[in-house]
């Protein structure tokens, strides 16, 4: 934390500021410039509101902090190495992280019924996907729109597991609820409109299964990596951090801007593995595409794509779901970067049968 | 809901759409324009996602939604007329609406002990205000900040309740903790990051006392109605809208972006109460004088401010606090405004001696 | 300027560091802190680049700039005090600034005829207002709209003026026509569009002639002073500071998002007088009263509002159009809140009579 | 243009505003549902303002376009085929367009001096580049900060195209410099900042040199797709259009948002070629390899990227440019990605070999 005194300050008044400081267990260390003085404090410092320092004296300009306000989820937290999530599923473990293939869910965005679950499951299991998406509950808009079918789904996704060997991402809304959904679930989701949801953070926190952190519509980068380290805090090491796009000024072509620098900043920033969500990204399925394919070049560890049997149908965000038909142009499509970049799986058929 | 056709639309496709829409309950009328066609919709659409209906045809241009998505919260649903909230506190009810006085709402971010809750409730009494804000249950970006007294708090705040004859507002950030919550308060407050937390909207609706809802960061005028919809729609009638600032590109010197326009726009679209809160809104406890008397001038039916008697000892939110000498300051200010527009309360002792 | 290690920086590097910095002619100061070493630098910074520093090796983390950028627009620069914008106009000097009246600037957005735009400028003066404002080149999103009559536009300004004894305030788009604008405006505006057109800044800086400086779209108040700074450094110290409302994420029910925070956060910052635009920043006359009243309430030193005959068939921004006798009544009511806040003129019959 | 009346709209109001907009030259079409009463309006709608018809009448609650508002600028003006820029270099020209090689556009952002501008343009055309990028004239922030060295610089990159054979982009900030410029420039660039200086925008259309138009900070794509309208309105067919990283409510890690989903949205809505600069979009060079990748996966037909040859030492936006050899690395990773995609120029000398 560092200090800027303003131009002019009385000497008697940073001495006093100074002891202050030292009252809260700090180590201030004054610089004497040609126009203004600057106290660094060495300490603990981490758990301080710079603006609580602010408010120490009129003659105080500003407080910076030099220290992040993240620590489990940073990248020095464990020494520049990235982390690996382990998901175990019916078909065997599957692993998220910056030195493994990519790894594709798909699924729709609600469960309606089994048919659709299960053939969804099948299609995109044949297609490459590992694991299957699809909310038993539903945050939405209005409270008059369908708000996913609860328990019965919740069962309709054992069912499509067991049958597909898939694992099995959805949503939790209400911690009530958590312990039906994480007997199903392999990954539990907290979603956008949850992000700085603190009492859910800490409860995802205090259960054992892995967490899919979706960026709030408009949570900074640091907000995120604050609430994973809720999450971490509370004691569950495996988070992934999952890109859906942003609210900003342009809506009309796009439900939302899908921030892909993500990657690279994250990557710097947090060993936590990056899944980007292009569907709830672009909010429109022929935009897909050309996003799944920038996410997988620009480093993403994985993908997270929203596909229907019947779109038109669908109880919920028809416009951005892919048929399977077309999911399974689109994997052969995002195969080609993968394999460029060296992020694609070998089939395990085609590696036995070398 | 209107569908607009793409120019060159095949009849046949045209006649397709309106049977499946027929399908849906619904009476398409054809408009055959010079260059596109256009169906309306009549019937009970509120329900309906445009989006939906797009994805019937590829020849679909746009769907336009014609009537509002909210209903209840609707200035029409009351024909026009205002709503009054009417709270129940010690010292005898208190009304917010647009035909009442203004009510000022004051208080600590957080209950840190009894002394600073009694005294500050005591102080913001003396000075005019109605209700206590104070948090037991503190939403906060790090999970390493004080993260409020809790249970112990609410005992605090009915003590300050009983003592200062002031209503209580105190926010929920758990639906578990909502019957202990609603034992205290006369307002129950659901913050800005639960505005989406729609299984929290369900059960504040649920329940009887008067909701205050702060509008989200980067929540639409239109996503805000919707979640008070929520509530309205749960069976509780009594909500207040309360603005606290949008996220914006611009925070180098305010927290937030406080939007005063939704005053009037609020006022035409529903019947809700308004209430403004400058000091989240700006973040600085030195902006707050000037945005509090622009709220009243833009026509605000409350004011929520925040107190505290050592601002640069608070443990939450200092830098936006007020002492309360600076806000006894600020509400003779306050009614000079206040009085200029007719929306001050003359004080009980005047009214008793004339 | 104070520049942050990365923990764990070789010593070696620290000193090539502050050798390098000295040969900018810098004296840099270390800090060694607990974790992190700090070096602060004296001399003269204004002109550096924060991430020129930055780039100077790989072991710093942050270079955090403690001077502001801006000096000339500083409120610093003159001790405190605010200043004063004195301009001549037909019926004697208007003065815009903190310590005087509220002046009040009308008319339409732009000029269309002889008869309107006399017609305006009688009633806005008999109502009250000391400027008119109204439009000869005009910047349009499309190249298809109306562009503004251009020079025979100037010619009816300069009638209008010379009828109503009002001052003049109109746009200059193009440097080729500054001149001519010159001529005829009392006050001279840049537009949100080009307030980082410096190319334009540095002329109308060169010239005598007011500035009128709108707040560019997305511009932060820094960016928006460091285009004053553009003015007041190329010579003309007469700039007055406009908002007109900036652009969010909410667009549906107002065209901008009115920032009022600016008035107290630019009094702080800046001693240059501020003026608000409630029609460009609402977009609708129905929301320009109450965001006028909010202006004055706010600390505003001015207001510009639209005014026309006949909104209906205005060539340009019609829907945030007053007409003259709304305009009349919104006087009424300013003048509640001007008085109440003793910024409101006293009509000089009044003051004759008494 | 659909214009929706409120409901309970008198019979005698709706007939007059249709006997108004058939003042208009327009053909008003009723049609009668349950709730509504909407006017569909057939004719010559491009050029109205919707606001303006929303004025006729109080009883009207919405005015809804439904045809596009550029024309030129939409794909449908060239029957659904991308057009193609093709500009000539001192090495034969170059083709801009979707069935076309990626384009690399390389270079610092200002022209420094001789020696620098020459071996960059060496270094970039080595590693594949086929335009240099250079400012003469730079758009600062600050009036302080390097403007640019203008008309020399102007000679330098004469010679660096001489010299390398590339060819030349950069920028014009005033129609004034707009003739020197296009002597030597093969594409002539209007910055974000420019966006909408319509002035300059007509300039730039009514002469023959290709315009590179990057997309303002704040301006959403039709805004953008206008200012191009503009041009090509004009006379000048040759327009590109470049995304730079829009101004979002998150800058802590990157200096704005690169919007990727500009390319398959801008796609489908224009013919019009596109190119994406990672180097602004996100400000450090760190992060633009993998935007770069992400940027031609998506489909973008060029990039522009900064290159200096010292950026520690650079005059402006140091931190985000290349070095040479890190360019040159770049180059290649950019193949693996631009020749699994189809869109990679054979080397000449390869092909030559074969």
């Amino acid at each position: 934390m560092i200090v800027v005194m303003k131009s002019g300050s009385p000497e008697a008044e940073i001495n006093r500021i100074s002891e202050e400081l030292m009252g809260w267990g700090l180590t201030p260390e004054k610089i004497i410039g040609q126009h203004k003085v600057v106290i660094g404090l060495v300490g603990e410092t981490a758990a301080l509101d710079p603006l609580q320092i602010q408010e120490i004296s009129p003659w105080i300009e500003q407080v910076l902090r030099v220290e992040l306000p993240y620590k489990r989820a940073s990248r020095q937290y464990r020494h520049g190495e990235a982390s690996e999530v382990v998901v175990g599923t019916p078909d065997g473990p599957v692993v998220f992280g910056e030195h493994h293939p990519l790894v594709v869910v798909a699924g729709p965005c609600s469960v309606e019924n089994e048919e659709m679950i299960v053939e969804t499951a099948q299609r995109v299991k044949a297609a490459g996907a590992k694991f299957l998406r699809g909310g038993a509950y539903k945050p939405r808009t209005s409270p008059y729109a369908f708000q996913g079918h609860g328990e019965s789904a919740l069962e309709l996704l054992a069912k499509a597991r067991q049958v597909s060997g898939l694992g099995i991402i959805t949503e939790v809304m209400d911690a009530a609820e958590l312990d039906k959904i994480a007997e199903v679930a392999d990954v539990v989701q907290v979603g956008a409109r949850n992000m700085q949801n603190f009492s859910l953070l800490k409860k995802v926190g205090a259960q054992p299964k892995p967490v899919l952190l979706k960026r709030g519509m408009a949570a900074t980068i640091e907000d995120w990596l604050m609430a994973a380290e809720y999450i971490l805090a509370a004691g569950n090491p495996n988070v992934i951090l999952c890109e859906r796009g942003i609210r900003t000024f342009d809506r009309q072509y796009t439900r939302n801007t899908l921030d892909l620098s993500v990657v690279p900043v994250l990557r710097k920033l947090t060993h936590l593995p990056i899944m980007i969500d292009p569907s709830h990204g672009t909010g429109w399925s022929e935009f897909v595409p050309s996003m799944a394919m920038a996410a997988i070049a620009a480093g993403s560890d994985s993908l997270m794509i929203e596909v229907h049997p019947n779109p038109p149908k669908a109880l919920s965000d028809g416009p951005q779901s892919l048929t399977p038909d077309r999911f399974d142009n689109l994997m052969q499509e995002l195969a080609v970067i993968g394999k460029a970049v060296g992020r694609w799986q070998q089939p395990a058929v085609a590696l036995a049968q070398k």
